[in-house]
């Protein structure tokens, strides 16, 4: 395959001023592969990366977004033997810079050197340029292997399974047959709401504010759904668990609220997971928590290069991670694809966005 | 419900010497209830115990076996709410002091007090009279309630799954995406099978020497057989796992030879699960086991009441027991059904006894 | 020894209304003995009970608290071989029911039956009767064998130290080398102070406001002690620790602001144990225990026979508790004593009470 | 400081064939410094390696062994700022890849492209020269900085610490009041002893052949001591432990009646690290282990950067290397050093080359 010199891509200019331009295709460096993206999914954070800009990201002008892409590897850099051409393959956004001491306990999502370029350290699509471009040059280890029957489209899904689960990992895993229940029925809730179902929970309750997201979790396994705009949270709690609780909380709606209906509905010697992004100062009965000899974590994004647990699961269709991607735009319609994702026009889960 | 004075029951008389007579139907003391016995599975220890009694049984002529089993609570103890008269139940077997450290700490399976009626420890079938009776009198920390759609028979078979079961927990789970070799298909092998599917495996791969066995593997779950006494083990691990062995080994198989296999198709850093009966000193070659940085486990029967986490996903039908469950006897033919069992006739895997 | 049929202890006749009067001594019934007791410590919670009761206590004009206390033992209930006539024992307050799902798994401090005498739970000094009396009868699951070498008043203390462990064991242990942070001089955050430093903690940063009692945090062993009334904390924190924050942050004064301090000071990847009793709802900045890949964990009281742990090291030097009982009055002038431990009057800390 | 161009060095020209000869300095690459060495330790591996070499070892003629070694930095490679000229420091010989599962997770002392050089795995002293030499280059993550007051045959000392550590870290670490019980008295089994001690064991045991050995022991803390050739060693064991086993056994014996030891010396639900090497395959009673639910961990080198640990707790003085340094020689006469260490002539623990 030849590879062309210049490449179309979103590159943001200024706050809220992205626009798809012609540029530089990059060269691999040592321990990267180029690879032609095939597609590349919005997360939530991608709206206010264009609004602001990002800590350490490359000048306005060359900084080109996108951090939840697959693709097809075309070139390869020096010394790379885990890829061949033609592989197709998702990326992991998170690099660490492999000396710090995170990095060599395998704690790379918090990574000391964090936006620290020279110490080796990446952030594709934050600190570095990501996957709303024809092509990438990416560090092989952020990225793992698609099996042939799962599309592009779906392996745009698994940073976000890959956040669900590592925050798993994070307080233990889903316990065979626990009572799981995950508040806020976003991109990441959902999938938590699933694999948590694959994994051997025997009731997985979701919780949010909207019908129309709440359906959704039921294609993705809920056996129960509690909209708390319309139910009592604690009373209906209490009567799907013998007024014990749930034995694992998964909190992924990031809303101020929700640490606290956490701590409310875990039983005692129960966990949580606390995977949302929280804009605000958060108040939580910890008194609770104490008491109740309650377990919590912090998940950092898909450590533990969680997605390689996740890929042969998705290949079996024990996953299924079609019902969030709702939207699909050529990367020419990026500023459309965003406004689509961020003001869910449409019911928008995931929009998609081909280059 | 009436409840007799006199019930019919399996007495040991003597090695071997195991008689279906009558007896008195025990009364249930505080925090016990009575069950009556619906169905009682032969475990494979209960052959040993015919031929040798076992270490503080009751005496023989009074002594009678059976520890897998289900069955109605017909009456309660003083002091029980926790059962209603005709809740349909499964068994466990051990009952721990709960006065020990080990009790103590939730390890009941290993309660230092084993074997000592007078400081509350119980082995249903063990050290004190088990299942294959109409009645029996049994504590309810030993007392699970059966799902209403799973039936007595595959009620029998939770034992077994919670050995498997337990021997996850001690090893840190099976974990998302893993895979799992399981070494030994008999019922508690074949167990540990299903459940690592269900639990995210990616791959399970079953290792036997019999295909009748081997093939009801599939039935359970397995991707991959490999009859070691047909193909070359390491040569086909090295396959399926591209050169670096399985994540987690669980030996089930009991045979001198399992274990150093076991050892021998773990990956590095990988794990080793150890639930089978070993009759004989086991040869290993441990050194591989320290460079390669295992962790292992020994696991004692279904501690940590993990039967409870295996009913909700039988009832949900993610688990299927009943391929398992290979012939039926009525209690007055217990002797035939321990001979089928113990003999493997007609490719006898449980065998279940119906009084 | 002849046993009294009448005794002194201090009983609650209602809202601070205690009184030392005579009373029945109770009668060790199975599985408990009798206490003669030596010293009761009063704890933070015995001032609120003695204003408020507790939920399911005994009845004003019955009720004896005191739950932090030793004695010798000179009677034995039925069944008891565990303990011999004039073995020196100290007590911890909680024994599970040893029948719900909590107790079988070893979390006693959490029983579902909390209260619920019938079912065999206890919480001495809160639903039955305590220490401040001259006899007790406790189950034997509550009471471990006092070092000849250590006095009874040490021994009261134990508790204080439980509860600083097994906040400890919740969150993964103190592990080698680690810096921690401990917030909040009482006596529970001084135990966790000087057990941080036996365990192998490299640096032991003690945080508080008042200078009298950080300055007993440097008899425990602290390396570092923090005034934040005086030292801007998070510049502190940064200068002992290159820029990175703590390994393990013990939150323990149950402040309003101490959770938030303790999310601010852990490095990413750290943990935090809280172990505080939080009058109020509590706010804090969860998002950075989130992006820092935070581990938190609430423990509840002295679980897991953790005081079985630290008898040795008191009985071998590593631990002292004599730094922390600051004053000791008869079990007459119980209300003085406790006057004394509420107000801090003459720098208390712990108060012991001789009956 | 001036660096030379030729260096003097111990080179492996063939079988037991290592002389002292003048060879080029290494220059560090990128993320590597050079250090002046000023003490190498003798292992326990570098008398089979001058015998056999190691598999990927460099070619004889110009190979360098040694790995345990401290020193000065004396000039950088291209992009390190961890590290300054003048820095004391010691080394750890394994550094992973980086970039296969087991490095990405932290277990980088099982990387799976040991030995691969192209893919960035170094193992001084075995795959890369080592510490026999006035100089090595080295890269950062395999150096920590040594404390001013910690002299460098010290620092020598925390590679056979840091294994004692690591093994440790792999069976749930040294819990506090733990009885432990350390077979085989060499330089890691007698480290193993003293940080049981530094993390709070009540009790240790340290178990032998030889009254010389098991005498260092008791400088190292040791409590007990336990001669298998003067005294029957389950006898003592239950004296000690009231007849209930050890909560945990470090195997650093390698001996192939250690392992069967640390099972029948190890309580119900006890713990046992093994650490050392085996030349032969181990006889073990499996059985107990299942029947005892005993967790094993075999533990590789010194992983997760456990020497890091290490080092505040020596530059503290709770630990003490001293009493295992028993030698040292000048490089040039490294062939007496090890003879001296492999035939332990006069005592030999550890012996340290001075270059």
């Amino acid at each position: 395959m030849s590879i062309p010199d210049r490449m179309k891509a979103a590159v943001l200019f200024g706050s809220n001023d992205l626009r798809v331009v012609q540029t530089v295709v990059p060269k691999p460096e040592k321990e990267e592969v180029l690879v032609k993206v095939k597609a590349c999914a919005i997360c939530g954070t991608d709206p206010e990366i264009i609004e602001h800009g990002w800590p350490n990201c490359p000048p306005f002008g060359s900084y080109i977004p996108g951090h939840e892409f697959s693709g097809e590897v075309v070139a390869l850099g020096e010394g790379v033997d885990e890829f061949n051409i033609g592989d197709r393959v998702v990326a992991e956004p998170h690099k660490g810079c492999g000396r710090c001491i995170n990095c060599i306990r395998g704690l790379y999502t918090t990574c000391l050197n964090y936006g620290n370029l020279e110490k080796g350290h990446r952030h594709y699509g934050f600190t570095v340029n990501g996957g709303y471009a024809e092509y990438v040059a990416i560090h092989i280890n952020c990225l793992h292997k698609l099996p042939d029957n799962v599309s592009f489209e779906e392996g745009t899904i698994v940073t976000a399974a890959g956040t669900a689960l590592y925050g798993m990992e994070r307080i233990g895993w889903v316990q065979p047959g626990e009572i799981v229940a995950v508040i806020g029925p976003g991109p990441i809730g959902l999938m938590a709401v699933q694999l948590s179902k694959v994994f051997g929970a025997s009731k997985v309750i979701l919780i949010g504010t909207r019908n129309s997201r709440l359906s959704v979790g039921l294609k993705m396994g809920a056996d129960v759904l509690i909209n708390i705009k319309e139910e009592d949270l604690y009373k209906r709690i209490n009567e799907l668990t013998n007024g014990y609780g749930v034995d694992l909380a998964i909190e992924a709606s990031g809303s101020t609220d929700g640490p606290e209906q956490a701590v409310k509905i875990t039983r005692k010697s129960g966990r949580i997971s606390f995977i949302g992004i929280y804009k605000n100062m958060v108040k939580m009965d910890l008194n609770r928590a104490v008491q109740y000899n309650i377990q919590m974590a912090g998940g950092k994004a898909e450590g533990m290069w969680c997605i390689e647990r996740i890929l042969p699961l998705l290949a079996q269709g024990k996953i299924d991670v079609k019902p969030l991607i709702t939207h699909k735009f050529s990367l020419d319609d990026i500023n459309e694809a965003v406004k689509t994702f961020k003001e869910r026009i449409g019911g928008a889960i995931k929009v998609v966005v081909i280059p």
